[in-house]
């Protein structure tokens, strides 16, 4: 995190692991400020180490700049010479380094006067248009920027102040008096004590300041593009409750399980998920075909993620301890399991393995995405071409013959868009990215990396 | 963990923390042996100290001894008169270390000859029937013990050989040959790579060698007692998957939810539970009413658990931020919410309230358990009773009223006992401690703590 | 450390590692009280862990004992007989614990009643009489005691009221008004606020309480036994300021440096010393040879004690990372270099050549005390009879030719108690303990470890 | 540390703290390469943080670069305007990275072309010519630099082929074959596997590659300036046994300690310092008075240096804890006590008031450089005048009542000048900095820091 009181001290905590873990009340407390921003990193193309961990501060010749990104810069490569070439070194391999070093150089003549930040954003966003949402702070201001594309989600949310009644209830803690505005990349993240306010548009420059928020400029995309926002937030990455482009996530993760029974219906006696990820699809399969909806694996907290895990073979073990058959109802049953995604597909055979010695008569795996097959370029930390199940397998019978199941199905590309735009106004401009799905890149085939 | 190579020079690893955090593959390389037992201590009465850790050791005129225990001595104050009054001093307050020196102390003569430990097991289950589960490793052998009440569980495993083929397929990384046994508070734990074999029964001595099981003697509970199993573990802590008198814990859970949804229906459009504790007993309510299953908050896991947090306050706070409702099947909609009990009560006012907040028509509780009433002196932590909610308000309805719910309504004792007790062989002998709820404890009304 | 403040509820803090890194401001705060003991072990017998930190805290039947021991029982194997016998279950191989655990149990009939515990301290005497310097605490008083040969040592200081000028002056930071009184196995420990007061003789128990120090009792050694304070202490162990039999450690050093000078003097331009064991014999052989005294070897602070080091090829490379030649002093001049003591004499060499290397002519070693020859069993960590140097070589001539030195010689038996007992009033009852170096041992030899 | 295997791929690794504590075998290990610099940052002008360790890492548009920086930009505030009106973003406050960017930019026009370091470095020298010693390494070679004016040391050394006799034996552990090259601020960090070579110029620019070491410029200091090395590096940075000037600083410190006797002769019974700093000046004022030379104080290494201690009251105390007086030594006589320098006079005070409770009859305090009474802005961490007691007292004889001292006298300036020219080759030019004494700083009044 880095706040400032108004001056160009910024104040600095950042580390290397959980949130809860690298705040300490102390260094919280140190935190003094009426402006201030944060960043998360789930690390992707940089490593993670200290030195890559956002936000990026500098002193700049017109003051001190913290900037949060989220997303990666497909033309990484040329921005980079770019901004080499203009005698700046780079003590990084990070996005938001470069970002940030971007911002601050001369732009060319006539374009830029001084200290004219916007200006320059619109400059960042001709040189880079793809992919980001960043918060870039002053020390009395903070522009919240999407790409000109869309593609990674960035909304604003609106501190609710003390003397409202909910609030005083809901919160039981509050006592500072007064409001305020907020950024974030989704707005889950509100709760309990903000309350969603609106997106952030593709291309949107939201200057925040003490006296509120106000639209600066909107840049469409690139002439001949269309918006491109990450289909993958809604399938895989969002969590349930949050909102983009006015649509809960849950709901479309329901439409998209009732989408996906209506493609690839079966004979079950019980439907149930890989937990959590897929419980709002089997939600909406049960709801569709009319097939009880119930647990079929207790889930163990106390192991991490799979997508973490170093080797195949450990994670082969993990996804066995940290799954649990419910016997009541498992055994003698036949049953349709719901995930929301299959990536390297190294789990889904182990799981399998836990159901029918657990008793299940049939297993039908069903999956609420079409299957991933390209890489992205934008963000997402997909593997590579040959670790994708989808690369590796003729089709989902040789797929479900080699796991055991009786049937593996996913969903169909046009099935998951018809999911997520049903419910959308079809006057509002909305597109999206399926580039993972489809190798259809919404800026083109990105250069490689150098430097 | 301990572990022996079948000397009396026992390989030790103790530490305060998560399990992956107290051993690393190091410590884990280290501890060298063929038998070992180990302990994950949730602090009860003594203090949460590294000194407290269990599996305590100490060096006996006939050997060294390790002992791990669950459950909590009921009258620990007369025997801790009765070791200090032999002139031992005791380091700790824990009743681990209060077993250990009272099985190694020489016993009133022409009880107990020299190192013939089932004897002195069987002594000490005079001295203190109430309530443990003990694991007590010698060099060469490991007594498997259950008081003679029956309060806390314990089962046995088998460890199968890895040319079976299942297992081979199931694990992917088992490269030991030999069968063995294991022994277990709840038999979840025994997945990935062992099976469940049979419960350690009230009263009973089993002893594991290289030779296998055997079970050396069953004590009986005292003259005019009844066996009374922790009703407790199927409510609350026991894992879903567990097995206990012959029955999945999940199912018992589903059969109390279908016993609340007789006791106290209510017409809704939803029902749904407090993620995760309330799942099967809101699966039992929605199959025995019709109504409707689905998902009503989404869980942070990055949030702990709220039984161990310190103070009130940070507790409601952190409610909020551990739940976010599902607008999808709450918006506009009559709901009933699960939770599988309720102790203090603080979580149900936050969590109303952020379903209202989230358009909510109306919100009905349901509890599938009696109301928590007493303390517990077994060995499960239960506040004090000023401080559990069903001691502080007149009934249900002012509960009700005090934390904005439409309705809130318990499970009654009676109903809780037929859904434990309905799929038991009622030939079984059996029988269940309800103390916490009905306050008639199983070993009469225990001594005071002195020392 | 172990804090009381009147009750049984002790105070403890105890870890591992430096006194800095185990006290933190926080821990210290919580050690709230008016009487406590602390320890500083370096561990010798028992390992190097958590569990084996002193001072050892038990609960017995009259009530809570902390004990503080240094030293090391020489026969602890026959008195762990005993305890184990009792059937008292050891949880460590500690001498602590086990004394801690022979003063609680009930000693034969009619020899002692109830909680007379300088009765139990007497009767521990006769078990073990040899070596031990004990801090024994109960809830409101400390037994500050000696074995009866003295072995260890033990001295009283007083805590200085801050009314006094020279405190207020000297300290700049006392504030607690109160007298008190302190025991220290070292004097050196009293400044800058305590004041030296006198010994705790041998086998002398002192009772401290409010009301002041009292004697309760001087147990002489057994019979034909004599006196037997070790010597060590005087060449290599105590801090130079610190005083035994009331004399300097720094006085004894300079007489055994003098002595030397006489035993073995040679022609040279330059006295130096390994610094900082060898400062006081190389200022003692100064003054008596009249060769000037000068550094010969800068000592960088910032590298480990030999003593500690684990492999002898990385001590090697330590060594000369370590001292760094002085030119001014050593180049073309034939130097004489003292050190207190040679044990493996591993660093010999490495120091030898360094000097020749800075331009040494040539390079007389002299050692202020006799060739180490024999194990200690009392508490000093002396490497096995193979690994000291002493036991390896011919002669002083061989040692020389195998490290390049122009001459070795070490200072005589004789010569050593002659620079210890010299200023000692020969009224007063005394005696030494040689048997490192001579192989007599006070208590004769000692039993086997066993368990 | 930073290391090269020959590609723009450094291995980096940094942290905070002592160096056996930021350096693990591990991480040793992954530091492969040929070539490599380090640092070790005694924070001065920016914080001790993290981000400001050196040696700072950027990738330009002539690939990789890492600089690690000894001493201060007297100019820093004007380079810094400069860097960031080139548009460049600076993330610290440290002179290393200012350096770093610096070298990087694109010099103006017709100066320099492309990757032609030495011309960068030369341009750097034009921009900034006081004071630095710089370590300047790209992908193939370092570049070893001081400027202009020499105030900062730095010197080479050649590491030493294995099958040398003396090598062989004098670290026991080499088994590298190869012969090479190091630089280094002092000749001392060579022992004792690197052999001292010879300075490196002021304003030389050294060039180290795998063919060798190579001169490539010297570069004056400004017309009508004079070169000005550290006098200071003599009186109290330096480790004794470094060579400036081709003359040892013991040596120079036991002239500095003659002179002193000479200006300031004292009757006296025993001559000693406060260990360690005054031990060389306390030997030549030994040698030069015939007072004998003693220990007068014992350290007790296990408390921190106070130069860094953070308060002054806690500096009192620990003085206190940290020397022992030695009363062999002290008690009945008139002791001459020897100081390197007197920085803020904090501990004199409470050393005098030790020695006089030991029983010193008279103490005399001499210090072995003048008084220290201004600012250095070159790199040496002096504090702020108003700190200084030298610009706190009327003279000596005020500070003597003050501390309770008999007398106290400095070395003149004029004394230390020629305790540290005199045996320094006439011919040779040479010019020392001793701005901190008489306020006559060789670059001028530095300008102010602003950003």
């Amino acid at each position: 995190m880095v706040v400032s009181e108004g001056t160009h001290d910024f104040h600095i905590h950042k580390g290397m692991g959980l949130v809860k873990d690298v705040f300490s009340k102390e260094s919280i407390m140190k935190l003094k400020g009426n402006i201030g921003i944060g960043h998360n990193r789930y690390s992707t193309s940089a490593k993670s180490e200290q030195v890559n961990c956002q936000p990026f501060v500098v002193y700049s010749m017109h003051g001190a700049l913290a900037v949060a990104h989220n997303g990666e810069l497909v033309n990484k490569g040329a921005l980079r010479k770019q901004v080499l070439g203009r005698g700046v070194g780079l003590s990084t391999q990070s996005d938001s380094e470069l970002i940030t070093q971007a911002l601050c150089l001369i732009p060319p003549d006539g374009e830029v006067n001084g200290p004219d930040w916007p200006a320059r954003i619109r400059h960042l966003m001709q040189l880079a248009p793809l992919s980001f949402s960043l918060c870039i702070m002053l020390k009395d201001r903070i522009y919240a920027v999407r790409d000109p594309y869309g593609n990674r989600p960035l909304c604003l949310g609106k501190i609710m102040a003390t003397n409202t009644d909910e609030i005083n209830d809901g919160s039981g803690d509050m006592d500072r008096n007064e409001e305020g505005w907020v950024v974030s990349s989704e707005s889950c993240s509100f709760l309990p004590i903000m309350k969603y306010f609106r997106e952030v548009l593709p291309g949107e420059i939201v200057e925040m300041t003490k006296y509120g928020v106000k639209s600066i400029d909107v840049v469409p995309p690139p002439i001949g593009k269309s918006l491109a926002f990450c289909i993958f937030e809604y399938v895989y990455f969002a969590r349930p409750n949050s909102i983009f482009e006015g649509q809960e996530v849950y709901s479309v993760r329901v439409r998209c399980g009732m989408q996906l029974a209506t493609e690839h219906p079966v004979q079950a006696d019980m439907v149930g998920s890989v937990p959590e990820s897929g419980n709002a699809a089997a939600f909406g399969y049960s709801k569709q075909s009319g097939i009880p909806l119930g647990e079929l694996l207790s889930k163990n907290t106390y192991v991490g993620r799979t997508f973490i895990q170093p080797s195949n073979r450990l994670r082969q073990i993990n996804v066995a301890l940290k799954f649990g058959p419910i016997l009541h109802n498992v055994k003698g049953k036949r049953i349709i399991l719901i995930d929301d995604s299959i990536v390297r597909g190294n789990t889904v055979g182990p799981i399998i393995r836990l159901l029918r010695r657990a008793g299940a008569k049939e297993v039908h795996i069903r999956v609420a995405s079409p299957p991933l097959k390209y890489p992205c370029f934008m963000g997402i930390n997909i593997p590579t071409r040959e670790e994708l199940i989808a690369n590796k397998l003729k089709d989902t019978k040789e797929f479900a013959q080699n796991v055991d199941a009786d049937s593996i199905e996913y969903l169909s590309v046009e099935g998951l868009k018809t999911a997520v735009q049903k419910e959308i106004n079809p006057d509002s401009k909305t597109g999206h990215c399926t580039a993972c799905l489809t190798g259809e890149y919404p800026g083109g085939i990105p250069d490689e990396l150098t430097w």
